[in-house]
């Protein structure tokens, strides 16, 4: 049947009562309320996003209906048949749920009840997930997340056909699979359940979903507040090197919107797990929401939840993927129906903001409930802005004074830095304090690796954190920042980084042309202060918007450094003398130099180092103030890797000997573009004549930039008072210069 | 001002006689007709595409006589100032006239005639090109192909402004720039002007098309018919190796369409080089179809030149790019300005074939002339077509005897087999015989390196070919074929590689379901007879359409052979006993191994070696029927390569050695996909439990297919008798079956 006849047929069908209505009952709906179903079957066939995403919804399920129900006893991993099967029916379950309070056809009640029985048949008697790799082992999975996942999905479904099922069947439901489910998760699995961690708020929602379905006031507050008594010892980690429990942790629904979401509504663990997180945040606050009003969760701390949204929808690049810091997947996007559902909720719940609408938009489909409802009428009327990332900066900690993460943006996305100065980030955290990554569109200029996981792909370690997650990804040689001695930061021990964070010494994004900010580490390595201070220049000498980079170490001894640029593509030109060995060798034995193969190894010019690269189709220089003795490797991932778990992404590494206060100074430049089809190079060549540090001490440091035809610049920044309103003076080059602000840069001609 | 309101004040201006007109006269338009004029000027406003390009070309004009005429002193290499702006000018010349002819505003022909006499003045003491790489320099630019690419342009806006230019200023260009500057190319550049090869037709082209306009028979006639006298040496090589003069060559326009071209349109350098020689030959083919009706070159040799368009659209994978065999630059498009040219001329000049719109459409613009309009009247009455790229099967050589290159599609290129046989190339041609390579949609599955250069990227080796296409891209092992001894074919010569081509045994894509092509090669290796048969089977046991790969060896001699195949993305199983080694090292020292880097290497599974990766979202296995003894050895692409000029790309290579008479067996399957932003991985082993050689011999090769359900299929092809009537018979597994035509799948069950 055609949607649109479809839809009519059911128009007719449900006003002509054809369809026997749901049983009545006072009971108020988990997700779907009684007055949106209400609304929404009066405006069937009217809404084009809703009655679209609804004929999906109900192709998907007739199709799975007809297959039959399978509920195979659990054996795999991620990716394994019993897991990707097991995972399809709490969607099912779900959807199927949607579709029968909508479309009221008791085919998709039944599907639902006899899916639960199969399922109440197999918990029974069901033993523990037989793979043991997880801290925590479910019973249908091999992690109780999975496990968890399954019934905040099934607890949607339950809540569907509650009224409709008689009520024995309800109880045998309850008491031989939803409560022993509960339990499982819950008092089963304390060290699972009583985390602040992505891992716990599905716990919560789980508990507590089907706690409110079932009226069962003791699971609630499980729920929302954790279990009384765990056992936990403080210290406690988890099979990824997590911490379990730490002083003072709070647990349940309120303490994982407490802690890891700072004021601003940055969530630690990054934008990755931060959409992963976001589902079982929403959804159960929006089932808290029609049933507990007076909780008012989603005014929760300032309203957090909602702002979290918007912040999500800021941590990605102009395709919309989510940049990749922590154990981050690469590919992972708004796209994701997480996000669906944190669109939706935050348009509904929020300020009706217009700017979701062109997400919305994008993203091609809505709840089934009166959000995406909103949603859908919202964009059929026209009200759809474009969702406009700028430059922003969130701060991290729970307090939000834990550091944070800073945007700089440059025209429509066509230059994005993120740098990072956040909290470790949990147990998902890298030691890459003070990193950055930059994107050119949806494109990588300079790559965050992301992790080192190909997840759900059995294939590969089950789908499971591979060895080299440790090994390379967590660590900091394998990130865009300054590494000592070839260790990592905090020797990459969390318990360690789990005590710090960096500190911003300032963001000022005012000036579109002089985007600045600046962060210092004082913990990474003991005795040692790095200072980084990234500017977004678009300067009308120049054809793009380019970032100067100043790495400030302050150490009291003398030390060895690295400093690794991940860039993409096919190297043009240098001016760097090196040799090619013989032989390709790892660069080191441990802390992620044992996956760097040495492709070429020189010595770096004693002014200026300049290499250049083309990447799909654009050009990119490097230009970087280099000194005497300083020694330039171009690396490639890829060694010791005996599974071929990594790609085998370049890099070209500064490194200076023997240094203790010392300035790493470069410009990562992109100018002009190649197209193969017409076979033209544009403006192939970097713009700038020359880099030199003009300054730098305790006070201030001052670099000039002078480009090919001569015009020269000046880039200034205090080292010590950065305070807004502090007046500076300095002498460059026999003349005084006067400023106002932590930084500025002056045009000289 | 906005294209419809410039495009109204034109009308007006015209139509009341506000423009002067040209003066008049019985010349007859080189390209475009006065005919065509009229009808384009009443038409103004009236056909969207073409008011949109004549829009374009009007900006992109208006701007450049702005910014004022530069005609430097020659100094630079390809991608260098000097070179892009030379060959800006020659484009801008021509865009001009053809404003001038259209909209008769004399502010273009005031730019063309006064850039003209700008070259004039300076190249009447013009030496030759600085540079001195080339084996024919040109003045303007370093080699002569590039002076005759600005005369083709050049002559186009000469003819333009003729009539409305004093008979005294043309007397002193033609004396002082055009007459000398066709002489340089033809005269005095022999070893240029009288092969066949692209360069040369260019050469031809240009003498041509100047004569035309200039009304110089004795021009025309060196054009059509090349120097009598040109003192080359049977024999004689260009700087790239190629052949200047082999016996019985002709020269001139009618040779370089006679040659190159086979019969069903394929150009013997590949669809690279047709493409780039397409212009010249076409735009030159419209000029006298124009001005010597006479010679109706546009039937010539059965219509060849139209028939080559259709080819060469047809030689482009899903996204337009084409296949870049032999020396191509990847990415290389049919959106490029010669197919633009091509298209257009073919839909006028041919059977106004609805299905070039839809290619016209996609490109976006059109030929301002007579041609062009027709086009964009075309689809601006909505005829267009789409084009519908199926499996093909083309024919090289002059006589469509040496060889050739077939096409396997299946679906609307949701899989495409190219499968190499032709002639070597002329000295663009590749050492790959029997090679293939294979797309899904626009992304290679199997690449084929294409050329080691970067076109016009002046840091690389001033634009030119970078050392590493001799001695990796040209070289087999770089290729998806069979390697003797680690010795490229005809040992890597081309003196040898020249004097032969492979043969197709059949070619049968009538069944969709089983398509097959197969081929022999006789002269690669002295003594040994290589065949390759290549199926592409859409089964319904399988989800997607596969390859199976039959490549069987001949020789008198026992020999080592590697059998590379280079996949693409991450691997992710393998049932290889492989060892990773310390360092890597290169594979070889010579003929291409010098470039390969080993990362790892095993033994191989007595039975099937199978090897599975995952690229851009999709899942692919490689299915070997290996034997005892056989080596697996992983390689990357990069070794001695201290420019780093090449891609660092996987291929996985099969090593048997001491075989005599051997069969190569495998199948390439696509299968299932990975989305990230759901992470959920969908059919991502392969449905292939065994693949077994039944039998191999003089007569006939047969492998069964077993699927993991237990599906049996067996493919038979004949070695002997390949007639399409002939009858046979084999027994398998104690059963005997029975078949017409060279081969047959059997469905067992």
């Amino acid at each position: 049947m055609k949607p649109i006849i479809m839809i009519a047929w059911l128009l007719i069908a449900i006003n002509f009562g054809l369809i026997s209505a749901c049983h009545a009952s006072d009971r108020k709906g988990l997700i779907l309320t009684k007055e949106g179903i209400t609304k929404i079957q009066a405006s069937l066939g009217k809404t084009p996003l809703f009655d679209k995403t609804l004929q999906q919804l109900k192709t998907e399920v007739d199709a799975e209906i007809e297959q039959g129900i399978d509920t195979p006893i659990p054996r795999d991993f991620s990716g394994g048949y019993t897991h990707q099967r097991h995972k399809a029916n709490f969607f099912l379950l779900q959807k199927a749920g949607v579709l029968f309070q909508i479309l009221e056809d008791e085919k998709y009640a039944n599907y639902v009840r006899d899916m639960f029985f199969q399922y109440e048949a197999m918990y029974k008697d069901l033993p523990l997930h037989p793979q043991t790799r997880s801290y925590a082992r479910g019973k249908l999975f091999w992690q109780s997340l999975n496990d968890s996942n399954w019934l905040v999905y099934a607890a949607q479904a339950y809540d569907a056909i509650y009224d409709w099922l008689p009520a024995a069947d309800r109880e045998t439901l309850e008491d031989n699979l939803f409560k022993p489910f509960a339990d499982h998760i819950s008092i089963d699995s304390p060290q699972f359940f009583n985390r602040v961690h992505n891992h716990s708020t599905w716990g919560a929602a789980a508990v507590g979903m089907i706690g409110l379905v079932m009226q069962d006031e003791e699971l609630i507050q499980r729920a929302l507040y954790g279990l009384e008594e765990d056992g936990l010892a403080i210290g406690a980690k988890d099979d990824d090197g997590g911490f379990l429990k730490v002083e003072g942790q709070g647990a349940g629904f309120f303490a994982n919107l407490n802690e890891p979401f700072s004021p601003d509504g940055y969530y630690t663990e990054g934008p990755y797990y931060q959409r992963y997180a976001m589902y079982p945040f929403l959804v159960f606050a929006q089932a808290l929401n029609n049933a507990r009003p007076d909780l008012d969760v989603l005014n929760y701390k300032n309203g957090v939840l909602l702002k979290a949204v918007d912040v999500l929808l800021n941590l990605s690049d102009a395709d919309g993927d989510f940049f990749p810091i922590n154990d981050g997947q690469k590919g992972m996007s708004y796209y994701n129906d997480a996000v669906v559902t944190a669109v939706n909720i935050a348009y509904f719940y929020g300020n009706k903001d217009p700017r979701l609408l062109s997400i919305a938009e994008k993203q091609g489909r809505v709840l089934l409930d009166d959000t995406g409802y909103a949603v859908a009428a919202g964009i059929r009327d026209g009200l759809a802005k474009k969702f406009t990332k700028g430059s922003e900066n969130y701060s991290d900690g729970s307090d939000g004074d834990e550091g944070g993460l800073g945007l700089l943006r440059h025209g429509d996305e066509a230059l994005t830095l993120l740098f990072k100065y956040t909290a470790q980030g949990l147990s998902h955290g890298h030691y890459d304090k003070l990193s950055f990554s930059l994107y050119g569109q949806g494109e990588e200029i300079m790559q965050d690796y992301g992790l080192a996981r190909f997840v759900n792909i059995e294939q590969k370690g089950g789908g499971n954190y591979l060895p080299e997650n440790k090994t390379w990804a967590k660590q900091t040689i394998a990130h865009n920042t300054l590494v000592q001695n070839r260790q990592s930061h905090f020797s990459g021990k969390y318990e360690i980084g789990s005590l710090h964070h960096s500190q911003l010494r300032f963001y000022d994004a005012s000036n579109k042309a002089v985007q600045v900010i600046s962060a210092e580490e004082l913990n990474a390595y003991p005795g040692t202060k790095m200072q980084r201070t990234m500017a977004m220049i678009k300067d009308e000498a120049f054809e793009k918007a380019f970032v100067l980079d100043l790495f400030k170490a302050d150490a009291q001894n003398n030390h060895q450094y690295d400093l690794p640029f991940y860039y993409f593509g096919q190297i043009l030109k240098s001016n760097i003398d090196y040799q090619i060995p013989r032989t390709l060798k790892p660069l080191g034995d441990n802390n992620g130099y044992q996956h760097l193969y040495l492709e070429a190894e020189g010595i770096a010019n004693s002014e200026n180092t300049k290499f250049s690269w083309l990447d799909k189709g654009r050009f990119y220089t490097l230009t970087m103030a280099t000194e005497q003795g300083d020694k330039v490797q171009l690396a490639r991932i890829g060694a010791n890797d005996p599974q071929f778990n990594l790609r085998k992404d370049p890099a070209i590494i500064l490194s200076r000997k023997n240094a203790k206060q010392t300035l790493f100074a470069s410009v990562i430049e992109p100018h002009g573009s190649y197209t193969p089809v017409s076979e033209s190079a544009h403006n192939s060549n970097s713009n700038i004549a020359e880099l030199l540090v003009l300054q730098d001490d305790d006070n201030y440091t001052a670099v000039s930039i002078k480009t090919v035809k001569g015009d020269m610049r000046y880039f200034v920044v205090a080292n010590k008072n950065v305070n807004k309103a502090a007046k500076h003076q300095l002498k460059l080059n026999g003349q005084t210069y006067h400023w106002t602000g932590p930084f500025q840069y002056f045009y000289l001609n």
